[in-house]
């Protein structure tokens, strides 16, 4: 494995740990400024570090308890000397919302990083579950 | 602009116009042969450029008449004499359905580029639209 590719698994794992912290300030640390988000709700996109880091607090403060993130099947499509790589996977996310509900759903993510004053960043983010075409409704039980 | 932006740009304005002429083998042709993509419809994901054909065919065969097919917001991660690029845009199609439906969609789209034999490929594909958390619908109908 290259050097660059173990620099973005220990990057992935640590953004699944800060998630299962809620540690809004350690997320929010991986991204560069002007990042771009699509994210699995709504508006269509997010710019920028500040609004993303909003997003995410909202996101978890919505759950209490324990809270499972676990990343499935990531892929890394990543270079050696090179400052632009990406990375898809499928993520379980396993959690009690404070209204007492059970969420248990699997997202795609798919991240575009770039090496920016030597340290990878999250320049783009895309986050999503898939629609049913007949109902209209998003697919929050599907299973990889 | 350097000369792979350049280069991907025009992929992209062919891939677009692939689509809008339901070209299936034209666009096939962009793809590497184990890419793998996140669509806006489930399933979770495909695997393959054979599965990512055929996927293509059936979106395609839904359409009669003219379909409309624009990329804005087209945001480049690319970098010269890398062989790894992302990009990031905001894509509004626009058609009627052989069912008589007006399909009128904005979806977010990031693919993930890699040069194979000296030629830019699309690695990883994620197409979506959000979801409305209270209805748990698909908005189909959010504008930039």
């Amino acid at each position: 494995m290259s050097n660059e590719e173990t620099k973005l698994q220990e990057l992935v794992a640590l953004y699944a740990q800060a998630v299962r912290a809620r540690d809004v300030e350690t997320l929010a640390g991986f991204y560069a400024k002007d990042v771009v988000t699509f994210d699995a709700v709504g508006p269509l996109q997010r710019r920028g570090v500040e609004a993303v880091r909003k997003r995410a607090e909202e996101w978890l403060a919505q759950f209490q308890g324990p809270l499972g993130y676990e990343i499935r099947e990531l892929r890394l499509d990543v270079a050696e000397n090179e400052d632009i790589a990406f990375s898809s996977s499928l993520n379980a996310v396993d959690g009690r919302t404070r209204d007492g509900q059970e969420i248990k759903m699997w997202i795609r993510v798919t991240v575009g990083y770039r090496k920016l004053a030597g340290e990878w960043r999250i320049d783009h983010e895309h986050v999503a579950v898939p629609f049913d075409a007949k109902t209209m409704r998003a697919e929050l039980d599907l299973r990889p």
